[in-house]
């Protein structure tokens, strides 16, 4: 692959290779005066991003020249170390804002030993930085990538399909080899290749699966968080390659008119056979229903989701693929699988793009579910010398209890989960409830206050 | 895997260790007294077949004891060195027929140094010898395999999920590992382990994906291999474990309705655009017909059809999988895909099992498809010194000629592929064309004879 690329992209000139230093990696190497800065930071192994592999389009490979006598590297880095702007950047700089200190690293090409900073945006497994102090860094390093490629066209010499010179260039152009491809992408492959001109995107599942391809060149994947409770469901549209959320929207969980709690959802299939297709049913609309709120809301359209991501409890997680609830209702509470999930979102009657993978986080036991492994995973106990407790508090809470020796998890009804069949008075957490008391402590009067009514008990009318 | 094995069946012995070769492989070791034949013969890599996993119920693992003095080997192997019948054997003899000679390996216990021979019928990889001489032997080595097994119940101390315990028992008994699961697998797997009594057969795809499973035993998995012509569709089903053609059928190609030949059905296509989808849907139905009728020939459900195989010249297979013919219709003459494709059969539009795995033969180039390639697997002239000449006269004719060393494609229209359209006179061998021509060679006077007619043109009437 490396040979391959040199022999493209790189001159032909006899002249001494130039020292160039990457920083904030420090990886460091020699190169024939003329290689692009791209070309030289993938040849050396530097996490550098690009969807349109060089052809200063996507403006995700900018750096910035370090500029200044570098004695411990033994190089004078200046400006006119490398190439002025060529026509590729002045037109992406027409177009789009790059601060006068950027450069495309695909079109800017080394004449001099220099110092090269690739800043954090610039970089592939870029972390994302969250704003609470004690939460470790999330590292963003998404599942789909997009990768722009020009298709050589087909001729009477070489009988190769056309899929055959999309994987080609993918091998040639992104080291991607061994790939498969969805059926749908090969029944709009010949369109898509003429409407764009032998030029498209590719997204690439794993780096191994070709799950969508367009025209032209694309720039965005986007992704659906989604988190299935017994009582709410919450979606959240990211950006798949900046981690970035772009909107958010909840709604009630519907299967909650099947029964208001896990146990009375299970016993509502234990009398009605058959009664768990109405319940995933419920849950599944519930999602397509979020799915288009958040896409609406930020201005995409479903088919530009790639991906998909969800936690729920195991009745949740089971109800939502379908599966059926019974043996979690009694000991010994055996769960269908206790294993992460890797599906189409097709197989979950989820109709976003045809291509989009829907992945279900794994249970941690009976009734210890992905929600649980979600919040293990953002808050990472396992990273820590001291011991955490973590508490999910919902209609079921999930405890989690260690540090990086051992995770100890179990989880206990807390709202209305068990007692909800037996106890006449109480509700769950919704206007008409009970939210605050106070007792005078000198006359000892009790005054109260409840949801969906701003006064006190005690207040004038 | 083997160690884990031996430390199930092996038995603790302190004895010498007794010394079995197998034949026709060879292959020789010593064994503890009282280790089942076919422990030994997995222990040593011999080729035996077996579904059940040593439980005397399938009767794949029958082996012949060799008898008599074998001084090249240094054994006196007489009956006496194996374990006399057992209950399970008794029992399977009770049921079945079984030669007087032949015993059940995973039944027959190792008590003397013996020759024990594998016979043909019992090896994995046995081969189907053809009738006609001039054609190589095929060896039938399925996709899908089935695996009985005996799963652990769950309990409150083992947290784990009904299919990672199926997992670690395939592991364990049969070395399969990493395995994923279809969701339709899932969704009924809890049902299925407790109507087997936790016992239950596995289906598996490449020794990767579990496709099917089924409370109890279950000994045969079947195939269907299709050849999609222009003209006419054939079916055959197979007994994957034998490859013994249980029942064919065949039929004309409903896309007759949209074209005689290939180029007339590029042409509708042209001339209404999203006639594919209907040229698609013909083909399909005819399948989906000469599947049920093979099957119902057979004694046998849809269901009971775990893969298929499909060939057909390009626009054929195009066609099958629902992507457009227009782009073969003219010069460069694109594919959009030459390799092989692996799919489920339900992406196909065909409902045999949910598991059904479809698999279509490689195109070699844009008029030589996935039967052409079909015909040189079959006659196989890449392992011959002579040059060999293969044709397959079809609406098309497809041609290969070669050796080892290098194989030549070539195709032509034969019959109306190309000049029916613009022939005036000229039709399909059907009922009205002539088909034989006879020339009086003293009164130069002709007469012929027309399909669907015994008589001669002069025959009195």
């Amino acid at each position: 692959m490396a040979e391959q690329k040199g022999a493209r992209s790189q001159p032909e000139m006899s002249e001494r290779e130039l020292l160039v230093v990457f920083t904030p990696s420090g990886r460091r190497g020699r190169f024939l005066p003329g290689t692009t800065v791209l070309h030289a930071a993938q040849e050396l192994g530097v996490d550098i991003d690009s969807v349109c592999g060089g052809r200063a389009i996507c403006g995700r490979c900018q750096v910035v020249l370090s500029e200044g006598s570098f004695a411990k590297h033994g190089i004078e880095s200046y400006p006119e170390n490398l190439s002025s702007l060529g026509e590729n950047e002045v037109e992406y700089r027409r177009l789009h804002s790059l601060e006068p200190s950027r450069r495309l690293s695909c079109s800017t090409r080394i004449l001099g030993d220099v110092v090269i900073d690739v800043p954090p945006d610039s970089q592939v497994h870029k972390q994302v930085v969250r704003k609470r102090a004690e939460v470790h860094d999330i590292e963003v390093d998404p599942l789909v990538r997009l990768h722009f490629i020009e298709v050589p066209e087909p001729n009477m010499h070489d009988p190769s399909g056309d899929l055959e010179r999309v994987c080609q260039e993918l091998e040639f152009e992104w080291g991607l080899t061994g790939l498969t491809c969805d059926l749908h992408v090969h029944q709009t492959l010949q369109d898509n290749l003429r409407k764009g001109e032998w030029k498209v995107t590719v997204a690439v599942f794993r780096q191994r699966e070709i799950i969508a391809l367009w025209p032209g060149f694309r720039d965005q994947a986007l992704g659906i968080a989604v988190d299935v409770g017994s009582t709410t469901i919450a979606a959240h549209l990211c950006d798949l390659s900046s981690g970035k959320v772009l909107a958010s929207s909840g709604m009630m969980n519907p299967q909650i008119r099947f029964g208001e709690d896990l146990m009375s959802r299970v016993s509502y299939v234990m009398m009605h056979p058959g009664g768990e297709k109405e319940l995933t049913e419920a849950v599944r609309s519930a999602i397509r229903q979020l799915s288009q709120e958040v896409c609406k809301a930020s201005g995409h359209e479903p088919s530009d989701v790639l991906d998909m991501t969800f936690v729920g409890n195991p009745i949740m997680h089971h109800l939502l693929l379908g599966l059926s609830p019974l043996e979690l209702g009694g000991a010994p509470f055996a769960l269908v699988t206790d294993q992460a999930l890797e599906l189409k979102a097709s197989e979950l009657g989820l109709d976003m793009h045809p291509g989009t993978r829907a992945y279900l986080l794994p249970c941690i036991a009976a009734h210890v579910g992905a929600d649980a492994a979600g919040m293990v995973l953002s808050e990472a106990p396992y990273l820590r010398e001291e011991m955490t407790l973590l508490v999910d508090v919902g209609t079921n809470a999930e405890i989690v209890l260690g540090n990086r020796d051992r995770l100890l998890a179990a989880s206990s009804p807390t709202g209305p989960a068990f007692e909800g069949a037996q106890i006449s008075c109480g509700q769950r957490a919704a206007p008409g409830a009970i939210e605050r008391v106070r007792i005078n402590p000198e006359t000892l009067e009790p005054r109260f206050k409840v949801i969906g009514c701003e006064a006190w008990s005690d207040d004038p009318e």
